[in-house]
């Protein structure tokens, strides 16, 4: 689900690989919001040296870059801004535990977005933000659906808080989208296990195992994103840099609600799946029991009964070759009725043992 | 049990979602009770404009909201009592984490009331409080059953401290009502449980596992809503707005024992229920393994003696077409008391097995 | 094991409903000891208003009720000793995990006393105790033995420090007593569950699986009750209202060092059980493994030789009715020694199988 | 592997019941050790009384009794040291859990010592410690080794530290002499659970799983000692009393870091045995999944078959008793090359049946 | 993967017990780097004694010592720098559990490091850390593998901050060094982990388990080393000794960071191998159900017919041998079409018994 990505071990800290090197990253798109209560001017550019000319506005500033691959353009916000080279190291090394560090500066937050691409397939994609007094820098990694989208809505419409306030506020606005899209996500998954439930208790299958194992890798790796997200929104409450308005940390607070009800989600999900998982061995178990009560039937009735049809089917001859008779080689096949008394002995038999196997519980 | 409802991701905070729009709640009824120690007044109204008339009496105000479809109304109490948007956007938000918050104005609480109806499912509702000095709102969910009933009996019959004290007695009651009614909910399971146990152990079917498997979801999920009802009481308990007198702490003290109470409970059900299913789990284990055992007996007693038999049927002439005699073909055939001796031996051989199986113990 | 009592959820609090009620308790009988270093009198009284007559001796006063029928004595001790209808409440709902409170006039505390009677089965009976300076009020559950004889028996003869001392030696003394008589039921427990172990080794049986499923219950619901116990061991010692004299909390040490142990106790026997558990399950699971084995090994020996001989039952004609030679319909028949050849060979059948099932371990 | 013992449930608090009582215990030996930088002299002495001589040296004095049966020395060194009678009982209750209790006159600490007998039986001994400024009382149950010998030689050669240092420091040298003989009881236990690990992936056995079971038990059991171990170095670490030298904490942090890694070496050998039972639950159940494959294997080939044989072995006649021919009563018989055509018929069926199951990756 | 090592028990502490003695260890190579900004020196002395000449450069530093052979070179580099006889005992008892001490003269930290070698086995060396404010003492036990070599490589070349800063970011670098390099030994687990996961979907097999069971016995003991590690750095992050500079902090942060993500990665890895084997069990289980199934379907048809056609293979004679005719000795052998009869209903059975197990969805 998500990329994980480190440069090799005993390296020189805060080195800044460039992820075009796999040949896989395009070049970034950086996209550039300026605004303040009444204006907003958006930029789209391509190239890093182009970001110098919108520095200086006095608005709000939300540079946002999608893809990893221009480690020139991180440079270049990195001297600018005066982040530090670990930070952006930690932005370019993709599937970390989510973090959130105070500098004099900036604050400084690494998350991971969550998203269902068309093919329902569960997409992550790390996201970091740096946001100050007028800036905030957003990264991320490139895929096929940018969580973001729905804030700059908002921010263009110019309804509710978000243009009358301050980075802090567009900061949170954007936690909160990353946050509200688990919810979709782990509701799919929650629905998807419900219907294995059903099919498990009509027909259990290897498949379901599988899909069911799957689930619950899924659902462990969202844990891992969501408990430190957590932690994250907390040290945003309690920020010691000041960056952070009384008013945006209600605001922050309902946000760590959430993320609350998150782990509460996941929790309830994994609980629920392992609950299934249980129901899948027991169901399993009752079910060769059920086979094998029907084999051990089938078989303790029809495996004497063959016996005893085998020896009436042994040929001792009722006398010697030279005509000796031989009286009491099998006198049963000369009876009169002697066939009819063996089906009725043989009927008996099976009778009771079925009777047995009944109050045994077995049928 | 719950249902859960949340706004868009992504979408601006504290937006009022009016829950008519699914087409499903019907306008909700509006409950006002005005009391002080020696009156008691109730109107219901189905405008949420004629509340105006009500908030200005001097006396205790209690505002019972049945049912999430009216906005309006919200949006009005809001203004007039000066609610935080987030609050109310809480209030809509249904199957939420119980939960308290402490404002300068009032007191925020969240809860999950929990009840059986006439089919005896079980039923979770959401419901709301905000408190001051002199007013108590409460929304609901619209349902079955109101467990705030046997609060407003003694509230019109006037006994007890109840129509004596502020609104913070009146939230005790309330919440204390809530609380208590999870116990029957408990106790129900408790005893379904116990029935189980006794079933289980006479003859383990599938459908007692699904029901079984039942019922640890609703206790995994009563769980989820008890751990944080204790946090609510206790957040009460050390409350810092100072809504909360000390005459009602050492009610809340009670009702706090009783959240720890039930969670004991709910954590004895779910031990209780697990070790139900590990006893069905070696009850199968142990049938399939006493169905494999009659199969294995009865199998091996009667295979080999079925080989013996089949060998007397087989038809090696005692000479060949023209007559030559084939001495050593089955010789035994034609022995005087042959059949007798064979039928002696498998019977011998028969009682062995018997006898080793015994000392195996497997009889 | 423990009977658990609450009142109607949403009624009242503080309501203390007369246990007669159910017609089962008889009129509880009420036990006055006046005590000093000096002298000692016993009282026994059936109606509470006799108690009057004893408050005033200026000595240490036990009053012991035993069975909580009598809601006329509660009310009247409780206006006496000024106890607080919460308190006097949970006195009477029967079942409550261990706690302690602090009021100014008096020490709470509720505890689980525990025994086995004469037919070995546990019970458990509620006990609250009320303690100032000068008086120890104590009402237990009506039931088949009473743990406090043997402190009776201290007090009665003099010995020790239990006359010297005030009301919180004695309460301490009688909570130590109710601790002890934990451990000889505890370790009843262990020694069944080693027998169990024993048996189980033997040969596994269902019974004892429930025998082992019921001791976990016991143990877990001793849990439940030893892990509060502690709790209000510690608030002993941590008293903040001075009613406990700093010579008694060196005992107190001690009894909470007992607590301690008991968990330790409970622990280590659920550990153990849980561990018989599962060898109980590999012991199934291995049974049933060789059951197998020997089914398998057998059936496959005898089901192809049996087919062999089979073949060799068919009555392929040597020739057609009409006496036209049928020469390939099964000429082994009229073979010289073909009897004795196909005898060897499926000895050989036999034994190469042998050797296989041998080389694979499975014999 | 550890004897526990203690008084009767409500018995008076520090009752000092002499072990003789129950006839196992001999006279305990009592061995004083007295010595300082330059001389040391030991005594054996077999009555307590003969004590008193040797108490008043101004050395550093050191008694051990081995052997609980003698309560008048206890009493004895109690009045002289001023040693509690809560501790003096604790001393005779074995089984206890470690402890520290520091008082004014001394340290107080209960450990637990372990060590595996000449037929490698693990054994353990309570040992109990009482040290001031210049003494040190240790009393053990009687036992089969000592694991003060070592300290004892140390002593006795004066090299190291411990005949400059004070009562404290032979008090750590004692503790980490305790401490140090878990090493090699947890090294054999593990030594044997990786033998067992080697064997069951050869053949799983029942023994294996007993075997694992005791080691299991064992582990668990010493886990319970070396926890409250830890707590009992930490204790000293942080001792209040001032009987501690700094120079002397050193050392006890080295002993902390070693309690601290026998800790992790029982959990880490808990995990390996859990594992080791996961690992022969799913060897069993592969073995069991293996035998069914072959026997279903050889059923279903030779089943099927000897029902065609066992078709072609039945008597319809081919005319009736008075020569009617009966044409279709069983033609097969009477074909051409009949017996040939079913032998090349029950050949390829049984090899189709060989190519499914390949198929089905059951060979 | 790691040897561990420590002296007798009741040993005197802090022994120097040379590792030369089991004759395994060669004569460790001591290696010296002197460095400051501009210039930098190695040497590579054999003899300890030659230590001293290199001792009062002025410049940093470093003294490597790869083999524990040596304990004179350790003690005499422990009277140089002061080095604590227990810090040098805990050097050579390898096996131990990472932490961190600080004393005045030097902070002292223990660390395990692990690599992979050529045949991948994974490997694990302790090294142990002294460093004060001018020199860095590293001793490693011998390997195939150094995990420093990077860090020399940055030395040498003179970028970075290494050169530039003091003893207290060479350390960082070395234990980031460490650290590091546990990514690829975990990183490779995973990826054996996730490919058994695709092999065990399409045939369990024993060697499997045994090998999942070896990483997770492997992930087992990674995490011993790599919890205590986060508490290394996080000692060193609040080192009170003044060695670490402000400026290093921040380097020792992002160290931090990688230790919680390396716990976060066993922890997921651990969880992945556990969710494993419960497939394969769940696996194992229901192909054990699908044998079974076959065998049953397949017994279950075939059995009764056999017996059928046994029936008529008796060979109750339809006369007497005088010739006295028996007319109801099997009189359907002599109907016409009997025997066509007879398969038909034979087959018909067959066909009923297919639909029954198919309604039962066992096909």
């Amino acid at each position: 689900m998500f990329t994980k990505r480190h440069g090799p071990p005993g390296s020189s800290p805060a080195t800044l690989l460039p992820h075009l090197v796999d040949g896989q990253s395009r070049k970034p798109s950086i996209q550039i919001i300026e605004y303040d209560e009444h204006t907003l001017t958006e930029h789209d550019i391509s190239d890093a040296h182009e970001l110098a000319a919108h520095l200086e506005s006095g608005k709000i500033l939300w540079i946002n870059i999608d893809g990893l691959g221009d480690a020139e353009a991180l440079t270049l916000l990195g001297k600018r801004f005066n982040l530090h080279p670990l930070a952006l190291e930690d932005v370019l090394n993709t599937g970390q535990r989510p973090k959130i560090e105070h500098t004099p500066d900036y604050v400084f937050i690494v998350a991971q977005m969550v998203y269902q691409n068309q093919s329902l397939t569960i997409c992550g994609e790390q996201v970091s933000l740096f946001f100050g007094k007028n800036f905030l820098i957003t990264i991320q990694e490139e895929g096929d659906y940018d969580v973001f989208e729905p804030v700059r809505a908002r921010l263009r419409s110019g309804r509710g808080l978000i243009r009358k306030s301050k980075a802090d506020y567009l900061a949170y606005a954007l936690l909160d989208s990353i946050i509200d899209h688990y919810y979709p996500v782990l509701e799919n998954i929650g629905t998807a296990i419900e219907e294995l439930e059903d099919e498990l208790l009509e027909k259990p299958s290897r498949e379901m195992v599988v899909t069911l194992h799957e689930y619950k890798r899924n659902l462990s790796q969202l844990r891992r994103f969501v408990w430190p997200l957590r932690d994250v929104v907390n040290g945003l409450l309690h920020d010691p840099s000041g960056f952070i308005h009384s008013s945006t940390k209600i605001y922050l607070r309902d946000c760590y609600d959430h993320t609350v009800q998150l782990m509460d989600l996941v929790e309830s999900y994994k609980e629920i799946s392992a609950g299934l998982m249980e129901l899948y061995h027991s169901s399993v178990g009752l079910r060769t029991n059920e086979v094998m009560r029907v084999l051990t039937v089938i078989t303790s009735i029809f495996i004497p009964l063959t016996f005893i049809v085998g020896v009436y089917g042994m040929n001792f001859a009722p006398q010697t070759s030279d005509g000796k008779p031989l009286p009491l080689n099998m006198p049963e096949l000369y009876q009169p009725h002697g066939y009819l008394w063996l089906m009725v002995i043989m009927f008996l038999i099976g009778v009771v043992q079925l009777l047995i196997f009944k109050k045994m519980k077995w049928l």
